[in-house]
C-alpha cells in the first residue's frame, strides 16, 4: 500500500512550530489566549472541546471557556461576544456551531471581530480565503488539509487537485487553499456528471461530501493522493471516513486515514491560527 | 459556425426586465439611483462612465456623478464616500478602480455600504458571492457571463465547466456562480499543466486570462460553449479576446464575440443590481 498521511505526526510538527512561537511571544510578556464560546452543552461541542484545549495547554496557550445557557436571546449572545471581542488577553475566539435556532448566524457573523477569528465565521475571513489574503483565517479543517500535503511535501504547483463536495466548511475553502499553491481545481459535487472518471483524473483528491466510504477505487487514479475530510459513521457504527480505505489504500500513493487523519490536525490548526492571531494583534 | 452569443441581444432583454422593474418601483414612489464614485478623469473611466449613464438612462434609473480630485487623501475620499452610503436616495455606488496611489483599497473596501455595493467592492459582497448568497452582488463582468449562458439557455447542471483565470474580478466569481447553477467547475490558469487539454474537456469554457487571442481551437472541444471575457488590443491595434475567434468559430457551438459579447452586457448588469439594491432596500 502507500504512505499513509498521518495526521497525528503533521499535529507534532505543528506542535513544535506552534510551541516555539508561543514561547517567543510569552518572552515578550504577551500570553496568547483562546476563547471558547459555547452555547449549551451539546455532546459533540463537548468533546471537540476537550480536544481543544488539551490542545492549547500542549501548546502553551491560555484557554477560557464562555458557556452561555441554551436559552440565551440573541440580544445577550451579541453582548457576550462583543465582551470577548474587547478582551484584550483574548487573541483568538473559537464560536461553536451550529448556534441554537433563536440565534441568527447570518447577523452574528458580522459581529465577531475578524482579527479574532481563527476559524472562519466573519464574511471578512470568508472574502480573504477567497482572495488568497494570507492576513486571514481559513477555517480549520481545509487549513488541515493543506498543513498534511505540505508536511509530507506533496507538489501542488500545476497538479490536477479534484474536491469533491462543495460546503462552506470544506469544499470552496480547500478549494481556494489549493488554487493559492497553483494547482488546477476542479469542484465537483452531486451533481457532477460522470463523477468518478472526474475523480479519477486527480492527482491530488480531497473527498468531503459527508457519505460513508462512498470514494472507491474506481474514483482514484492510480498513484493519486488521497485526502479523506469525511466523518461518518458505517453500518457496523465504526467511525469511517467518505473513502472506502481498503478498496483505496493499494491504488493511491498517499492516503490519510480516518480517525487519525485531517481530524487530528484541526486543533493543532486551531492553535496555529491562536499564535498567528496574537502575532497580528501585537505587531 | 456556431451560435454567435450576442451580448447586445442578452442586454436589450435585461433592459426590458429592468425598466418594467423600475417602472414599478416608480409607481411606488421610489427612484432607483446609482451613484458613481470617480476620481480623478482617467480615459478608461470616462469611458465605461459614458456607456454606464447611458444604459441607465435607458433604464430609467437615476445617476449621478461624484467627481472627486485625482489627489483626494484617504480621509476626504472616506467622507465622501460615507456620504453617498448614507444618502437615502442612493442605491447603489460604484466606484471606479483602481483608486491613485494614495487611497488604500484595503481600507475603502471595508467602508462602502455592502446593500448598495453594486460591483462587488465590499468583502461582505466576495463572501456572499462564495456562499452562493443571492442577497449580494456579484461583479457585474462574471454575472454577466451568467446572463448570457442563461439567455441562450445554455444546460448548466452537471456541465463540465472550465474558467480560464483566476482573478478576483471574473475567475474566481464566476466559478462561484457556475457552482450555484450545479456545474461541475474546473479553474485553470497560467500554472495548470496541458492547459489546451483541459480546456478541451469543457463543455462550457469561460476564457478569462487576458492574453489576447490565446485560446485556440486545440483549447476547445468539438461543440462547446465558449465566452470569451478578454478584452485586449491584437497586433494590428485592433479590440480582440482571450478566443481566437478565426480559429474556434466552426469548432464551438456557441461563441461570443469581442467587442459585442460580455462587455456589452456588463453595464445593462449594473441597470440591474442597482434595481435588485433598490429592492431591497426598500422592502
Amino acid at each position: 500500500m502507500g504512505t499513509l498521511l498521518d495526521g497525528k505526526v503533521v499535529a507534532a510538527s505543528l506542535k513544535e512550530e506552534t510551541l516555539k512561537a508561543a514561547k517567543e511571544l510569552r518572552e515578550k510578556g504577551i500570553a496568547p489566549k483562546l476563547t471558547i464560546v459555547r452555547v449549551g452543552a451539546n455532546p459533540s461541542d463537548l468533546s471537540y472541546e476537550r480536544g481543544a484545549l488539551k490542545r492549547m495547554e500542549g501548546c502553551n496557550i491560555d484557554t477560557e471557556v464562555k458557556e452561555l445557557p441554551e436559552d440565551i436571546t440573541q440580544e445577550d449572545f451579541i453582548k457576550a461576544l462583543k465582551e470577548v471581542n474587547e478582551d484584550k488577553n483574548t487573541h483568538g475566539i473559537l464560536v461553536f456551531r451550529p448556534l441554537p435556532k433563536q440565534l441568527d448566524e447570518e447577523v452574528i457573523k458580522y459581529v465577531i471581530a475578524p482579527e479574532k477569528d481563527v476559524d472562519c465565521f466573519s464574511p471578512t475571513n470568508v472574502a480573504k480565503v477567497m482572495e488568497g489574503d494570507a492576513t486571514g483565517f481559513a477555517p480549520c479543517t481545509p487549513t488541515a488539509v493543506m498543513e498534511i500535503l505540505s508536511y509530507y511535501n506533496v507538489d501542488l504547483k500545476g497538479a490536477k487537485s479534484v474536491v469533491l463536495g462543495r460546503s462552506m466548511v470544506v469544499g470552496k475553502p480547500v478549494a481556494m487553499l489549493l488554487l493559492g499553491q497553483n494547482a488546477t481545481v476542479t469542484i465537483t459535487h452531486s451533481k457532477t456528471k460522470e463523477l468518478p472518471a472526474v475523480c479519477a483524473e486527480a492527482d491530488v483528491l480531497i473527498a468531503a461530501i459527508g457519505r460513508a466510504k462512498m470514494v472507491t477505487s474506481d474514483y482514484v487514479k492510480e498513484g493519486a493522493v488521497v485526502v479523506d475530510v469525511g466523518i461518518n459513521v458505517d453500518e457496523e457504527g465504526k467511525l469511517c471516513g467518505d473513502v472506502d480505505f481498503a478498496d483505496v489504500e493499494n491504488k493511491a500513493s498517499m492516503l490519510t486515514p480516518v480517525p487519525g487523519g485531517v481530524g487530528s490536525v484541526t486543533t493543532s490548526v486551531l492553535a496555529k491560527h491562536v499564535i498567528k492571531a496574537c502575532t497580528l494583534q501585537n505587531k
